[in-house]
């Protein structure tokens, strides 16, 4: 059941501010009061505080220590400042892991992963659910109505580290559970698994078990069913924080600090529970980790590839129903990628601006100083380690706040013309299917959005079953299943619509669509899949007609009584339209990519300009940014002059145009 | 103690013939009919049926549920078709599992591998032997004299997803037991481990543990005495199905499913209770998973390499003493390699018909239709899923059988002029102790059997120990262990023959050989090995003389009073030859292994014709068979017309001629 | 606090000699007597026996076999041999490991590292040192004033297949107590951990969790102190061994034999209580682990890189506060290498002397026969296995025993001009801190050695805080914690001292040094560094002035009051230079690192000459020796005529000149 409110633009959110992380206890009590007087000259407004103290107000069981929080509190907001105050359930402490050893998580290879970093703790712990509740409780009391204190942020980077799933007794007990509520019985649950494959027929629910440690691949219905039930544990977790917060702080907005590219859980789902949706940014830590080429990982190293931070922009501000935050913004060189570069110069002022152009409404940094000790001591602030002095990026921070100062209020971001839909289980079915080693849905969806975006055009990310009323192109670069909502909504838009290779491919009991692949999709486009092959890295295979370029990695043979507007080398249909709609039956390699766009905006009669791979513009209302992420200066083929900055934008910069 | 007999062409087999794999329990019951009339249409024979039912006929501990079973036995039946039935040992239900939790396997990390996809029974189980030899009983007294019943298939893919050996206490206890009769006294255990190494002596066969999980490598003789006995239980296990099935089911024969490249446990030793062996043949998935080259992987990619295959029907007939199926077939794209292209158009047709040329008596295709849910749902079929309706690869079936029609009854299967010595304990030693990371036993004698079918001749595969008479080449790319019966049968051989590095090298205590290697092959080559390198990856030592190329991955320093043949750069003796004999001392790169078997087929007097890479032959009595697994036509130099076919051959085809 | 007396050389050791490991355990009683002459006639001194035989000579508890080691030390000695006998304490008898089950290690994957190959012990173990107390004592009582004893060896290679940290029950209680002990109160602990950076505060000591299995990173300081906890347990280890010896076996020495590129215990701390040090030296094995390049490892294969030995001589030199042996020597190929060749001819000779050259006292071969059974059967000997009949090694050895006699006596080592500074810490903090995938301490150094060597200099390793007088140029390439005494050192230091990137950057807790690095050394270089990148693979930062070159893997950012001498592309500091201090901001790449080292032995005013790649001087004395590992001749600049060997000196061989 889809919970997503359309966009909301109404609420016409125009301040753009900074913020900063925040960490009281890290330092001497005496520092504070500079410091708080610090963030407001480098003209931040808000502080988030608290995520990670529990231990340090509950050093022992109900033993608390509120009285160096209280005065950290107050001396925050005695500058100036809002305080943005997080649910510290990311660090339960030692003596809770002694009392509750269950609430530990066990790993997929089934050891017990405990104490001593962070995260370690499963949703499935009734434990824990409980502690978490009482400790919500007790800290919404007491700075729920503080005068300061603008919002809530519920946990930390929920699933950082792998957490989203947990392999003990306690979660075999839930999904059990979970199972028994959702099949009627042991017998449609064969069923839905298809058991009658391997004799994995049960007879009882309490014979399921959970879907690691087989000798073979488990039950792939079986593990989306895990991580849907997964996925859930972690939803309820965070609504049960929000219900509590809402009762004990009235008023006060609560969000959650989402990841880059981290799939485990649906964010759409959980976000509903949320007043806005919030992501930490790191674009040089995702250029190592996402799996861009080699050769693009050398020459994004110190600035990001221009598409890194603007994605998950538009996905979180989807995610928030059209607002968001960057809950921690990187300010310098980070700790925990194989290898962390200085940003180059510019850099950190580029993307401060760049979120507030992509409609972000506060941009806080992570950390305001480096932290000496600890995991994280090689992990940039914006200030140095132990001193009252700004770090490279602090400087930045502090001319981006000018520039910010400079451009007054921003207008209320609008809607896109073209829209992504994105889906949490997509990534599921084709993580747990590949069926091809480098199909993976989160590069195949870059990939759609970075070709668009190579277009001047703005994008957003909508999750299946929204209304598309609003967009004249629409893209499913990979839609597995498709539910009844998401029918309904394609079937309703008027825009052009793009599905790509395995759209429409299962059932939602992960089996193959009624009628063979793309399923319910047969009725927009009129074909049968008949066969698919996935092509091992250098095997490509030429498209030629509407769109020229090479499939690669994925290839579909398809059935349709449509003259197909594109065919692969063999005669065989690549692209297949009818009216609005068109099927993609293969993985585009770039060339083939930038076709296909341009051709479907053609097709949406949306104007683009191709811009080169280093520059990206984005639409603020009746701002236009441009965002130079090269070394040499690109000159804007605006014929004003711009509101701030030089037509002639300089590498690492940018401008910003009225239209 | 050799158990296998001398190949039996007596029997003239002549009838080919096709079938599939079907699985009644998957679809409903209402489509089995038409399933069957359509298989005999197709031109099918067989059935396979049932080795993955029994949670469908024993959903609990005597439970039975045979009705839909009888009934989709006397469809099939019904409709003309054979049946084969597979015991269903290897999908223990989910109820067993419960009750007997030491069925399960234990891997060599010490971990528990549970229910949830197959093969999840250790081979030292008592209890899972009980209930084996229990639901074997009743299977073969319920159907083992049904009228259309052709014969059996045991469990299925034995060993299959690394399950031959299990690391817990029922294998510990059955390991100690072994041991304590193979060997007289805890001293005679030691002396032959060389426990004195480094205080490893055990005063009872009690102390002794499993050889995983020590701090550095275990002991080698503990290891290939473990190898050994986990081979020993497959066997017996094996065995007592058999035993059970013969007296119950008179007159039927059983074969079981071998796979490729398989070779944790002795396929001789194993079949000798078998009346044929099958395998299951897969030529794409190979190229993904045997060490090819990249290059060869790109090539090869969508026709498989032209060898892959036949290197196995001509190893599987030799397991099976002259006779073989493939039991299974791969008909179009599957789901567990890396990466699963579609098989290029004819080779469906053209595999099924190369099986036949190399003495297959039935190609039986996986599967019959594609099953839409669980593990293997983009495993295609010869039908699409969820219809009545052939994929690509069932209409190239169908071609496969009109061709064999045309061919009529095929001749039977002489004996090849050229032997390869097949050893898995060879595979087992060298695993062990590769002494160089890339000395992998398979590709060696995978490499040597395309050299000598790029000669365009025909080749079987032979046990150590096994006559040799019938021969005029013998190779032996490596037998580190030279048994007395192998010793005896080399002596007897008139044919020329060559021994590969390490051959001789060990005793069966796996200690160095006595004397130095080649040990007991000093008779038929004067030589000592008195030095070995392994060689890195591009390093290469150029040999000269009666055969001209590289050394690469291996290089012996050998003493010799022969006058050496061919010698390393060095001036070191690379090739030493006495009489009939040669050995080998290095791992020929491609160009000395092209000219070592060119020398020796000239020694032997042998006619070669020296094929391009993409093409093969294969006799089968008086027919000639020739496949072009290359895009472009290939004119065959046989001056008479074609039987099937035409003389320039296209692209992934082949023709047959009369010679 | 250092243990570690001045190098001591006024013993003048000069009597060089051979050796060779020898177990009379592998080989019938009478082959002893003819082993023995044979060694002696090989030029054989000494011969080290028993440190793998406990299960021989105690194969139950309390019934001790000693007849046979009684019998063969007799024979040994009654050849003129001197004997090394060493401690038991490597290989666990089995009874012993069943009787004391916690005797066994735990992997940091909570595994049990069970019996089956050898150093199946954690040093925490109780029990353990308990039994090894017990048989060291009856050991030394038994054999300890033989008069062929000439001395001891403890063990056999600490720490060896990753044996110094273990992660069971006793380990963590140990480590409790031994951070009891260290820090005054759990308050304390907190503090110096940084407990508050993710609620990780203990309330006890009892509370604190061995740092493994945690659900992201463990705490630094936490694995930092329980890597030196480990550390010091081995150093403990052996103390209580030698502490035994010292009163059961007077005036003999004690040593131990540590291995090549191993860092996991404070070798220096250790080494206090040996008599001197020894070290495994295996060349060819070292090319394969340690991580030179592929294009290095392709061209030093059979010959070993021309510093990988040397490096160690080096170091093991200073360990051994001047006195060393090398305890095996390779002979011929060994095992355990992804590769093995046999080592080209000459280089064995060639190592031999080279040891000696670098102040080697007695060269071992390892092993005299090469075994034919068990792990190590393909490990060469300077025998053939099972014969009495030398290996190519062996032959090797006999010359290099003829080179040792016509050299006679060979001068004292005198200290060289150049010290490198090397720290077992350093290792641990950037292996648990890297930053950077490549940042690796032991290739740095390394590397800085290579460079030095290239400039035909001689080197000695000294620990942090040893006096630096004798060294006119001292280099620190990494020296992230600089203790009290170092900093003394340095400041008392006439030397030109180069200190490399990340020195100063720790305090000895593991925070960000004071003020910032290089915390302590700012006294010497005026500086403060204020952000760090590590740099991927291929990205390199040009550096000009003083020294032209890259920046690679590391560069970092910095803020200086002094003119810097060299810049990074951006104009920024590289090298930074005070009085006789440099301080190196970056990973210099290999043109950067000679510059560097020409222009600091300019600046010591120390005279160099450009080496080839392959070839290297040594002088021990007034001789000067020359080792050519190329495969050309290379004609030595010296006007007189050497002492041995040409002046023209071939590949793979060497010459001495006495200067």
């Amino acid at each position: 059941m889809l919970r997503i409110a359309p966009q909301d633009e109404a609420r016409g959110i125009k301040k753009t501010m900074l913020g900063v992380c925040y960490y009281p206890e890290h330092w001497p009590e005496d520092w504070w009061e500079k410091d708080a007087r610090r963030m407001r000259e480098l003209g931040l407004t808000y502080v988030r505080i608290g995520e990670f103290a529990w231990a340090r107000y509950e050093p022992r069981r109900g033993d608390f220590r509120w009285d160096w929080l209280d005065r950290a509190v107050d001396t925050l907001a005695g500058a100036g400042l809002k305080i943005v105050l997080g649910t510290p359930t990311a660090t339960p402490p030692k003596w809770l892991m002694d009392e509750y050893p269950d609430i530990a998580p066990i790993d997929e290879h089934g050891r017990r992963r405990g104490f001593g970093s962070r995260r370690h703790y499963t949703f499935s712990s009734q434990a824990y659910w409980r502690e978490s509740a009482r400790i919500v409780e007790i800290l919404a009391e007491r700075y729920g109505r503080h005068e300061a204190l603008a919002g809530w942020q519920t946990d930390n980077e929920y699933g950082c580290h792998n957490t989203v799933r947990s392999w003990g007794p306690e979660d075999l007990k839930a999904f059990r559970e979970w199972l028994r509520r959702n099949y009627q019985s042991p017998e449609q649950l064969n069923e839905a698994w298809g058991a009658a494959f391997w004799s994995m027929d049960v007879q009882s629910f309490d014979e399921v078990e959970l879907p690691n440690l087989t000798v073979t691949e488990a039950n792939p219905a079986a593990r989306l069913d895990f991580w849907r039930f997964s996925s859930q544990r972690v939803a309820a977790f965070n609504r049960m924080q929000c219900e509590i917060i809402r009762r004990r702080s009235p008023g006060r907005w609560i969000t959650h600090n989402f990841m880059g590219f981290f799939n485990d859980f649906d964010h759409w789902a959980l976000s509903a529970d949320l007043d806005f949706a919030a992501w930490d940014s790191y674009p040089l830590g995702l250029v190592e980790t996402f799996p861009l080429t080699e050769a693009e990982r050398d020459r994004w190293r110190e600035t990001s590839h221009p598409d890194l931070a603007a994605f998950h922009h538009d996905l979180y501000r989807g995610v928030g129903r059209g607002r968001f935050w960057v809950m921690e913004q990187q300010p310098g060189p980070v700790n925990w990628a194989p290898w962390n570069p200085a940003p180059a110069p510019g850099m950190v002022r580029l993307w401060t601006i760049e979120a507030h152009a992509h409609g972000s409404e506060v941009v806080s940094y992570f950390r305001w100083r480096q932290a000496p000790f600890a995991q994280e001591q090689t992990h940039a602030g914006l200030n140095l380690a132990n001193a009252h002095e700004l770090s490279p990026g602090g400087h930045e921070a502090a001319e981006a706040a000018r520039d910010l100062a400079r451009l007054g209020d921003l207008p209320a971001t609008a809607p896109a013309e073209v829209a992504i839909v994105y889906d949490y289980e997509a990534h599921w079915v084709t993580a747990i299917e590949p069926q091809g080693a480098d199909f993976r849905y989160p590069e195949l969806v870059f990939r759609w959005y970075e070709a668009v975006r190579r277009l001047g055009l703005d994008v957003d990310f909508v999750p299946p079953g929204l209304p598309l009323d609003a967009y004249r192109l629409v893209l499913a670069p990979c839609l597995p299943i498709v539910s009844d909502e998401a029918e309904r909504a394609f079937a309703a838009a008027k825009a052009v619509v793009a599905f790509g290779p395995r759209s429409g491919s299962k059932t939602s009991r992960f089996s193959i669509a009624e009628g063979l692949p793309p399923g319910p999709l047969r009725r927009f486009v009129p074909l049968r899949v008949i066969e698919v092959s996935s092509l091992r890295p250098g095997a490509k295979i030429e498209v030629t007609g509407a769109v020229a370029g090479c499939a690669e990695r994925w290839r579909e043979r398809v059935e349709t009584s449509a003259a197909p507007i594109a065919v692969f080398a063999d005669g065989q249909p690549a692209l297949i339209a009818r009216d609005n709609c068109v099927y993609v039956a293969f993985w585009p390699d770039e060339n083939a990519l930038a076709a296909l766009m341009a051709m479907l905006c053609k097709k949406a009669g949306l104007a683009t300009i191709k811009l080169p791979p280093e520059v990206r513009l984005r639409r603020r209302g009746e701002l236009t940014f441009a965002f130079n992420y090269g070394d040499a200066a690109w000159r804007a083929p605006f014929s004003r002059e711009p509101l701030l900055g030089e037509a002639e934008i300089p590498g690492r910069s940018f401008a910003v145009w009225r239209s």
